[in-house]
């Protein structure tokens, strides 16, 4: 029982205040297997470029990720590029050239049918709604969109939302979304309209997760050096779901530590470009980060004694 | 023993998307004092003008906090008129009109000069220098500021970090201040200027403590309605520094309790305007947000067990 990942292959072009990077491995399926692989067994299905370098791909497969579900088209490979600000908060993009991911359709292969988990990474609702009509049965949806996506096909992605458990976006995006500032209200929005669950990326500023009944927050980890927050929400997703995947019970508490493996493996993605040191953490680094997270956000809840009130 | 404000004291007009207000009772002791005095006694230092409604500020007499070191000057008070975006996360300032606040000379009265904590509102740091001449003993200095002194005081400001224990800045105030992105590697700059510990407010995004070994993050109190963001990082110095007043020893431990009794009076001071909510929180409603910090930040660490990595 695997975690089926349907997304983009890409080559980033990625200019920050630390450094560049041309033609690097890049794209939503590549960083969420490269995270959720330290988990669960994953599978990829997607599309490159008679021009794509595909013997980088190796560092995925080393780790196990089946790639027997990326196929080859005739055409150039999907490239994007963009330019990271100061404080990297916002980023501009450069150039984003579809290639062969223009007339992507996703077949999933026989033997992927059945995950235990399929995440719908940042592509067309359409063809996200395509993906769910090939999957005979899987015990979890999850999915991410864009603001593209939210402007331009908005009835195709309420249609995704209606067949989603999880909705995975970033906090502008769910304003967006529900047309609500007010975080809590947006994401109580989304719940009315399919997924019982929704996880909000904030960057640095971290995640929070609104379930049924209780919100959780968790600060961004703490680093010294952010080089390239590339691919930082897609590592989450393969950690927050590569965990739930290989957890029995998918429990509000199991949920929870899903969300700080998430955050672990996104810390691991914007250390350097592309997939280089995420896809080289090891578990002990991973376990470390986790504890760190418990370390800077514990507090003891006291009852003050006021001298006079 | 008390705390010690000096700040502003404000008539503020203020429009937000849910309404809008005129000449109501604001500035940095206003709202600090309404916060802190929940815990310990408090005593203000400040100027009015002959303007000043000074019956509406029976609503801190009524919380026991000392007036006598408010002044009436010739002139008109000092007024502040600002409109808030759709989120609530920027604010335009439309007039500032210093009025009697442009002359202010805090003076300390002689029953003032031995406070046990001293928190220096966003004024001047020159008059900021001036207070501390004038405080023959105290146990802990902590102090505001904003991009304005960072632009035009610079010096002087750096100065008062001399003499202050703690820090208590926004997040683009501190970067602001030490000219570097990255809070964690800010506020280690500050610690290198004198006070050995940083409390970075995030607005919705919470609060940052940074401490001599640790750090911690605490998330913003997730509220459906904000009203009215004026005011909110003055009640979180009101309650971090009151919750600290009342406390025997300054663990690491107590610090951070500290910054969750300070994101709670935050809490309440933004939904409603002016003081109103925060003058009227009752204990048991600020232990009811504390405990709900504690259960929207908490998770369980478990290892996870991978089918196959």
């Amino acid at each position: 029982m695997s975690v089926l990942v349907v997304g983009s292959i890409a080559l980033d072009t990625i200019e920050t205040p630390f450094g560049s990077v041309e033609d690097a491995l890049g794209g939503s399926a590549v960083f969420f297997s490269a995270s959720a692989a330290n988990f669960h067994p994953v599978q990829v299905v997607g599309v490159v470029g008679e021009d794509y370098p595909t013997d980088s791909l190796d560092v995925l497969r080393d780790r196990g990720v089946d790639l027997s579900g990326v196929t080859e088209a005739d055409g150039e490979s999907f490239r994007w590029s963009g330019v990271y600000s100061f404080d990297l908060n916002s980023r501009e993009t450069r150039e984003t050239r579809l290639g062969v991911f223009a007339d992507f359709k996703p077949r999933i292969p026989q033997e992927f049918r059945s995950p235990r988990i399929v995440f719908l990474g940042n592509i067309d609702p359409e063809l996200q709604l395509n993906v769910l009509d090939q999957v005979e049965s899987t015990d979890l949806v999850a999915c991410d969109t864009m603001n593209l996506w939210i402007d331009q096909s908005r009835e195709a992605l309420l249609r995704v939302l209606e067949r989603t458990d999880i909705l995975m976006v970033n906090d502008s995006e769910v304003r967006q979304l529900a047309e609500e500032p007010n975080l809590l209200k947006a994401a109580q929005w989304v719940q009315d309209r399919g997924p019982q669950t929704v996880v909000v990326k904030k960057g640095e500023h971290g995640a929070m997760l609104v379930d049924r009944d209780s919100v959780f927050f968790l600060p961004g980890y703490p680093l010294e050096e952010v080089f390239d927050p590339t691919g930082a929400g897609d590592a989450f997703a393969g950690g927050f779901l590569g965990y739930l995947a290989s957890a029995e019970e998918w429990t509000p508490s199991e949920l929870r530590t899903a969300v700080v493996f998430g955050s672990a493996m996104g810390s691991f993605a914007v250390e350097d470009f592309s997939v280089h040191r995420l896809a080289s953490a090891r578990m002990e680094e991973i376990m470390d980060r986790v504890r760190e997270f418990r370390k800077i956000t514990s507090f003891e809840v006291r009852i003050p004694e006021p001298e006079r009130v």
